[in-house]
């Protein structure tokens, strides 16, 4: 299989589009009454976010090492999070329209920015205009077999009755779409192809295993693909699913299953009692956080595990900052364990100026708008930690192998070409020293590369080489 | 006031766009299951007729003698009449989407056709958008303001209890729009200019009296012809409104006041009983249908009763052929009187070839694909009645007299400059003479125009002049 190259060496990252900067210049949000930016969130309200904002931010994303975005939904919605859609063609009037992503768009390819949307198509909302239709219509509706109906008339809001139809998780305004009915594939393919012929970079597709019409998803890949063989597929799949990176649906998944073993590695300690789906976060040691990290790495083909979509969070859990209790050395080293893993690496907006919330709505803060409120010096750690991984292919695409693991301490071996780095962490409290062979050093001298400040190379002149790691140390040496 | 020349010298031709005609060419419909055309109309069901069906008619409709189309709501919408609009920005995919306008509007425009779309403005559908979003957000929404809400939780579906907002004839499928909100009032009016931009050629507007915000209409005029001079307004009111014909708000109304006379009294004997609304088709004498004409058009400037629309019936009542009793020699007679008027003759599809049904929904009938169905001789005749009035512009906007009222028989004048037009009807079961004085016609020749066969002039060598008029006939002279 063959995953888009560009991704595999981005650095992604995550926005929901009502939270994270409002420009003003959207005019229908004259129309209407907002929540105040900041308000603690809650299920509803708007705040006002929107895509003229986003543009407005692009200079500090840039900074921040970004080169891609991903978004949550942005279509037309009645729900703050967009998820409940009500028509698939027109980007949300308070997000500034279809319009707005024009310029986004434009904003963001013209500084080399990819954007990726999220596609939700296993449900739509109880607003969605064939949902409306068959409401008004009933079983006379020529939009009847576009839903699951199970009998008439139909209670979309009834309060003391249940609905009537499949929805989504059970939930009412979430009207499952029939996707066994040609038209309705008819329909979501071309949304998937307008929106990537419109200019997007890709689709990061919501609750995918839902839809088990054969061949879906094959057939999606194959429409967007055909209209732009460089879009990249991400598919929201929490737990491994090797039968959906084989080349013929997806690049790659939202890989949940690494965010939980390295918060559970870098965090053990400090953790919270907090779980999500299943997702435990359980406290291991580096034996078993590399047994594991084999385990995922051996899942799929390389050109899969380079396109996976790294994260430590998203908008559906809570925030890593508060799932590790704000120990920020902990933090600092899952980032950093982030940026020098295969798959691309995805900064939920706001972790990176210190952002600390419990799950949803918690998680879907407004970004706060006076940076006496950010946390400069993780920002200012971020910006190096993007910066180390740009600066280094070794980092991104190099073939990777466990040198040593035991505690809490965990070397890897990065290896491209005849490029090597050597990533080594101690999560532990106290001072290690580790032996390294000779033998699994490369020849070329290998300079420093993190902390940044750091100007200590390491040379194979003895062996084995000692290596010493002060508590919550991480390392980076490479020979590029 | 002014309003536009267009407009005084036009035979438009009413559409009600699920029952045209079908082109098959709308990829939309394949997704739903149609109702087979021609199937006894019902309150629900779609036939599928669309805009390319009117593209491929357009022919028939230049030989009818048309020259602009009115058209019953195309916006998105789950009624098949679609005053239920859920999109006031999108053409309903059915009728073929906004492209398929694009391609009507060239074709028509292509050929001097004018296309006028029927605005709908005091309510939406519970589907419209902010309504949706009211609905799923309750209180939170940001568009609480758009709604006229009484309390909550809303109930739009709820058939056990009544509906807790306003809405139009207390039915809860349509939401009032809030228009004294002042961003309600931005959105519809960026409606009426977006379209006229796009080039339609004005608007028919429905309820309009339903709508008391102050200023409103006088904004409405203002934005459209802005947009465009010679864009042609017209509402919907069935009794006589002077205000709203005072050159700041419309051009002219819908003529049901004239419609319920006209097939008063030449239906006079064979009238159905039949009411709707306050018109009453009570039978009436010439020399009440007189008074009634001379009341009628004393209501308004001469500029605005030039551009009224003038019909015989339309989608919301029986067709005028059924209110007659299929009486084929009164219908004609009052086709040729609207003809031979002041203001817009407009011709319900369907009435041309025959078409004859009881009040909504059966009036709103599939057209006929075969032409065997057609009464092609009351085709013929429609024809040559169109013909006569693009013939003589002395009967379009020619200053009107009635010379002779008296029994069954009507006698008017028409002035234009130095042309003159006599107008006879004998709407009675027997001969008659009519002696008019030699001072009521011109020095100039009168030629017979009707019936196109006659070839009869008139002079007024002798005084007072016989007119003679057999049973039911009506006679047309022209001096040019």
């Amino acid at each position: 299989m063959t995953t888009p190259d560009w991704a595999k060496h981005a650095v992604f990252y995550q926005i929901f589009p009502d939270r994270f900067a409002r420009s003003g210049a959207v005019e229908a949000q004259e129309a209407v009454q907002l929540t105040p930016w900041g308000t603690p969130p809650a299920e509803q309200g708007f705040q006002g976010g929107d895509l003229y904002g986003i543009v407005d931010r692009l200079d500090y994303l840039d900074a921040l090492g970004v080169t891609a975005l991903y978004l949550n939904p942005i279509f037309a919605s009645a729900a703050n999070h967009r998820y409940h859609t009500y028509d698939y063609y027109e980007v949300d009037p308070l997000l500034g329209g279809t319009d707005a992503l024009r310029a986004l768009l434009d904003a963001a390819h013209a500084r080399d920015m990819r954007v990726v949307l999220d596609g939700v198509f296993n449900h739509a909302s109880r607003g969605f205009w064939p949902f409306h239709h068959v409401l008004e219509n009933g079983p006379d509706s020529p939009y009847v077999d576009w839903f699951k109906i199970e009998d008439w008339p139909l209670r979309p809001y009834a309060s003391d009755q249940p609905h009537n139809y499949a929805a989504w998780y059970d939930i009412p305004a979430l009207p499952e779409l029939n996707t066994d009915h040609p038209p309705v594939q008819d329909f979501l393919l071309d949304v998937a192809r307008h929106w990537i012929a419109f200019g997007i970079d890709g689709w990061r597709l919501d609750v995918p295993r839902e839809i088990e019409t054969d061949g879906f998803w094959e057939a999606f890949r194959t429409v967007v693909k055909d209209a732009n063989p460089e879009a990249y597929l991400v598919g929201e799949i929490w737990d491994e699913a090797p039968a959906w990176l084989q080349g013929d649906r997806f690049d790659g998944l939202m890989n949940y299953p690494l965010l939980d073993a390295t918060l559970g590695f870098f965090g053990a300690g400090s953790l919270r009692d907090y779980s999500k789906a299943h997702l435990t976060f359980d406290p291991i040691d580096a034996p078993a956080f590399a047994d594991e990290l084999d385990r995922l790495l051996a899942l799929y083909e390389w050109e899969a595990t380079c396109a996976q979509l790294n994260l430590l969070d998203s908008h559906d859990m809570a925030r890593a900052q508060w799932i590790l209790n704000n120990n920020p050395a902990a933090f600092r080293q899952a980032v950093l364990f982030l940026m020098t893993m295969p798959g691309a690496p995805c900064i939920y907006y706001g972790d990176e100026i210190g952002l600390s919330a419990a799950g949803d709505p918690h998680c879907r803060e407004a970004f706060p708008r006076d940076d006496a409120d950010w946390d400069t010096d993780l920002l200012s750690f971020y910006q190096a930690a993007t910066a180390l991984r740009h600066r280094h292919e070794v980092l991104r695409t190099g073939r990777i192998e466990v040198l040593h693991a035991s505690g809490r301490t965990l070397v890897l071996r990065r290896t491209l070409a005849d490029a090597t780095a050597l990533v080594a962490f101690n999560a532990g409290a106290d001072a290690v020293q580790v032996a390294l062979e000779a033998a699994a050093l490369p020849t070329k001298p290998l300079s420093s590369a993190w902390p940044p400040s750091a100007n200590a190379p390491l040379s194979a002149s003895s062996s084995p080489l000692p290596l010493s790691l002060p508590p919550r140390a991480t390392r980076v040496w490479t020979t590029d």
